[in-house]
């Protein structure tokens, strides 16, 4: 089991990491493609965590939890149903949400769990999906909820959902998670809001990674967004929020109360 | 006026070049970023050219021209409606569609002006977007039609038209072009379908990087697919699309009749 980050040095490097007692121990190459530990452990406090990847593209999945299909009254979807968030809209860990400039509405958080790829694959089975996985994140697939229905004639699923910063990832990528007795904690301030189980899922992540794979080719570091249950709600301006899952850590990212403001970063993600 | 393109040498180097009356000279590093000239001249047989650019995203805009918007009786947005095709649907002059594995539906084509992206930009105002559009390409915005509304709680606009090989760009990006003047003429082997006018596009091309770029940041290489207007129509298997703009070049694609097959490739796109 390795807790891998990205973080970027004091001296201004951006780095490939994994998470020990006594800090972020350094790797040469990338955590996805024959990672070497160097003889380098860096102090947490020392280093700014990074998104743990750097996605081509991030696959958001609607409607993959029975509960909240359920509670839309909606049937179970016979294939995944997804829109993409541009790799543009990726965020850290305690890096701040920005508030679209001109844009009043309504800010809505969703927690959900991300895989992410570790290897390119491409119209894979889903028994051949699961080594094709790297490794899962934390995912607050933040969305603007009053553009999505803006205009009567067509959803504006990948608006809504690309705006810079509203792909927040993190802290890690743990290489082992059983997301058969997995949780999705979200809490808003400090109030639990979703705290749902991932056996819920609809398509589990090795049918999901075999399933978009027959779509489009998937690469190392590209995210799945599984989708989100119940409990999502609101942002207020300045209010922080939490994605946190046992055995991955805790995401936190505050959402900035005025367009292009330039906030201190947001106190560090803790880790599991 | 440049006509840059991205072209894979006979010693198996992917390049970047532009053409001349001799073929394409070589340039070094990326034609958005201090391209520098060199000494070689490839002609154009020996030079096997590639999408010309390599997006991060392709933005994919949806009723951008009044025509087809009095056709579907549907009002002109007060803001572009777009969706997101992934980096890994792109395919440069010449390759082949590929059919999706199991689907047997209709797979349609689009002809469209794709603005290319050369400078990164964020909230930019319209006058200030033009000096961040580093050319113009052609698009062929392929879509596995049956796909788009086979769900009928979700329209799958990112799965219709993200399938490997649906973003269709090329030949090359040429660094001036006046799109007021323009025309798109797609022909489906041999026959024209399509032949509408730039001009009565709804949102300029400044327009729209101005308007997206107040959406997420806009990258190099970027491509911003500008919609399609009247006559399109579905592909035979075995048929071939081109799409023509005059100033940019003719893009052409066939579809290749069975899954995963290996086709030579299809007969080198010609140049404006």
């Amino acid at each position: 089991m390795t807790l891998w980050v990205r973080f970027r040095s004091q001296d201004g490097r951006v780095c490939c990491g994994a998470l020990e007692a006594a800090g972020v121990r350094e790797y040469s190459g990338d955590w996805f493609h024959h990672p070497l530990a160097t003889d380098v452990v860096v102090p947490l406090a020392k280093a700014t965590l990074l998104a743990p990847c750097v996605p081509t593209k991030i696959v958001a999945l609607w409607n993959n939890f029975h509960a909240l299909a359920a509670k839309l009254g909606k049937a179970a979807p016979t294939h995944p149903l997804y829109l993409i968030k541009p790799a543009s809209c990726t965020a850290g860990p305690g890096e701040p949400i920005t508030r679209p400039v001109g844009y009043a509405g309504k800010i809505a958080y969703e927690g959900e769990l991300g895989i992410v790829i570790g290897r390119r694959c491409q119209a894979v089975t889903a028994a051949q999906a699961s080594a094709c996985i790297g490794g899962y994140t934390c995912v607050n697939d933040v969305t603007a909820a009053d553009v999505l229905h803006e205009n009567g004639d067509f959803a504006q699923w990948c608006r809504a959902k690309g705006f810079d910063t509203f792909g927040c990832l993190g802290p890690v990528i743990a290489s082992d998670f059983d997301y058969v007795h997995g949780r999705v904690i979200t809490r808003l301030d400090g109030a639990e809001r979703q705290n749902y189980p991932l056996a819920d899922m609809i398509f589990s992540p090795a049918e999901l990674v075999s399933r978009i794979s027959h779509d489009m080719t998937l690469l190392p570091g590209d995210v799945i967004a599984c989708g989100t249950s119940l409990g999502i709600g609101s942002i207020r301006d300045g209010a922080t929020v939490e994605v946190a899952i046992e055995g991955i850590g805790s995401l936190t990212n505050k959402l900035a109360p005025e367009p292009a403001a330039q906030l201190p970063r947001a106190q560090r993600a803790a880790v599991a």
